[in-house]
């Protein structure tokens, strides 16, 4: 039966979510207008010259709005450049849409904007376009930010290659940090763990050449990513559980919290999919940016992602309920 | 002084958001890496070829999200292809950002989200990333969208081009309609106007030729868009009070509410700048979509913009203070 209001969880990256996105039909005017990879993170379209442009976006209701680690100003940019440089793009210019409530402090603001300009400059990737909006106080819960991003990639370079059994699944650091982070502020727990929002230009200018597909695994975290590839590639996977890196103390909370690890957002991390023979050479190049980076797995037939513990095999399934709202 | 907090008159269009924006001083690093026009309706990026990238972005709070020849699907999905469309360009994809309140009518979405498809559909232009977020009941007042856009222009095109003392204004129609017809909901008049909110792709085809620069009137209305193009031009401008076209009605319920004609947001119109000899044949053009078409003036020596009425000259000045909040 059709469900008549809009809950939470169809906000949260799982499968509700994609069954709310399911109504929103719009792929295929998309695709007869020439564009792929819709339903990646980031579209693309040939522009003739072997260039396709990049294009992508992303609104951040995060709370609260400054965590350890960065603020919503620095996830906003890092969550756009990221979607845009996971397909192996460069991004040129990122749009900045910013709602604010009336009454919000200029000081935190400015902030916020401060926050957006120190990763603009760290990355040479400038705000060009933007718009700013106030609401009523009490219509808006503080502050909403959308990014959306532009580059252009020359068609040979762009990530949307053909996966294998047998290829390689691989993490660029740590899972759950910036859940545990922002966490930290909602339930008032001291942790010294930071989020891992940050951007992944130079590690995916590092590998890209040996990398078939990356992935940003934001909004439900790698459960929900990986079951995407499998279901959109025809593919199993298998997980090996010992080699998924995570902070002894990220665990520790996840625990406390009955949180799944798999399922949070991570907001400075890449997965990819690599043949056998580049796996060994991408982690250690991911490595020296992270060292928690690991080899975590690999493409098998089928279609589900097994997870391989001491105890045995377990699917690990696309998310369902309620994650953790507002996480990013 | 330094303000504190952030005001409903800082979202309006007007000086007080000029002043703010001013804090987010992210214009140097867009012209540093190429950008151009990042103070127009896109910001525009030569990528060679002879062609240029343009970029823009919206966010949509307008209240009622409902309202007479429109809803905030239509006017989100206008409101982007117009910016990119008074720069000249055809645009080429749109991204959608939708944040909704927990609780939200499923079947009030399933309207909005049919409505930016019909644009779609009408227009040709594709929906071709999104992203959706739920945010918890009372926290965002029901919907709120951004809409982002991207488009290819040859150099030559872009309307983007110096205007002289001589040269004409033109509007594409009436003032005031998206206005009156929004406001009919939320003050509970009855009245016949529409809103005017549609794409101006087709004006825009037809007179590209004969313009120097287009504009997109919305919010601050042409009191806000011809003295930011007096200032920007370094010139003036004299417009002729008895050609400024609004219908009657209009003209009754803005005199009704007390509020400024040339303030208020439109959403289908263009204001263009067309030199003399040209001037004509453009308001014959435009005529042909709008009867209301019309010179309204032209450009001057000085720096401000007068209006010549029947009693004499006064100053059309930038707006100020609230305006009416929410009205795009």
């Amino acid at each position: 039966m059709e469900k008549e209001f809009v809950t939470l969880s169809q906000g949260s990256g799982g499968s509700e979510m994609q069954e709310l996105i399911s109504r929103f039909a719009f792929s295929k005017a998309a695709q007869n207008a020439g564009w792929k990879n819709c339903d990646s993170d980031s579209a693309t379209l040939d522009i003739g010259d072997g260039r396709s442009i990049v294009f992508t976006t992303d609104s951040f209701i995060v709370d609260p709005i400054f965590f350890p680690g960065g603020d919503i100003g620095h996830i906003a940019m890092c969550g756009t450049i990221n979607d845009l440089s996971v397909m192996g793009a460069r991004p040129l210019g990122i749009s900045l849409g910013i709602v604010i409530e009336e009454g919000f402090s200029i000081s935190e603001l400015d902030r916020i904007i401060s926050s957006i300009d120190k990763v603009s400059k760290s990355t040479g990737i400038p705000v060009v376009t933007g718009d700013t909006k106030v609401m009523q106080k009490g219509k808006l819960d503080k502050i909403l930010i959308n990014t959306s991003g532009v580059g252009i990639i020359d068609n040979d370079i762009l990530l949307a290659r053909k996966i294998s059994v047998g290829d390689k699944i691989i993490i660029s650091g740590g899972l759950g940090e910036h859940a545990v982070a922002l966490l930290s502020k909602r339930f008032d727990y001291t942790t010294d763990i930071l989020s891992d929002s940050k951007p992944v230009i130079e590690e995916m200018d590092a590998i890209r050449d040996k990398v078939k597909i990356a992935k940003d695994p934001t909004r439900g975290g790698i459960a929900s990513i990986l079951n995407e590839l499998c279901e959109k590639h025809g593919v199993g996977m298998l997980l090996y559980e010992e080699k998924i890196p995570a902070k002894q103390e990220v665990r520790k909370v996840v625990e406390m919290l009955g949180i799944n690890l798999y399922e949070l957002a991570c907001e400075g991390r890449i997965i990819c999919i690599v043949s056998p023979k580049d796996a060994q050479s991408v982690e250690e190049i991911l490595k020296k940016f992270n060292k928690d980076a690991s080899i975590i797995g690999e493409i098998t037939e089928g279609s589900k992602v097994i997870i391989e513990t001491f105890l045995g095999k377990r699917i690990l399934s696309m998310p369902a309920g309620t994650i953790v709202p507002r996480i990013c």
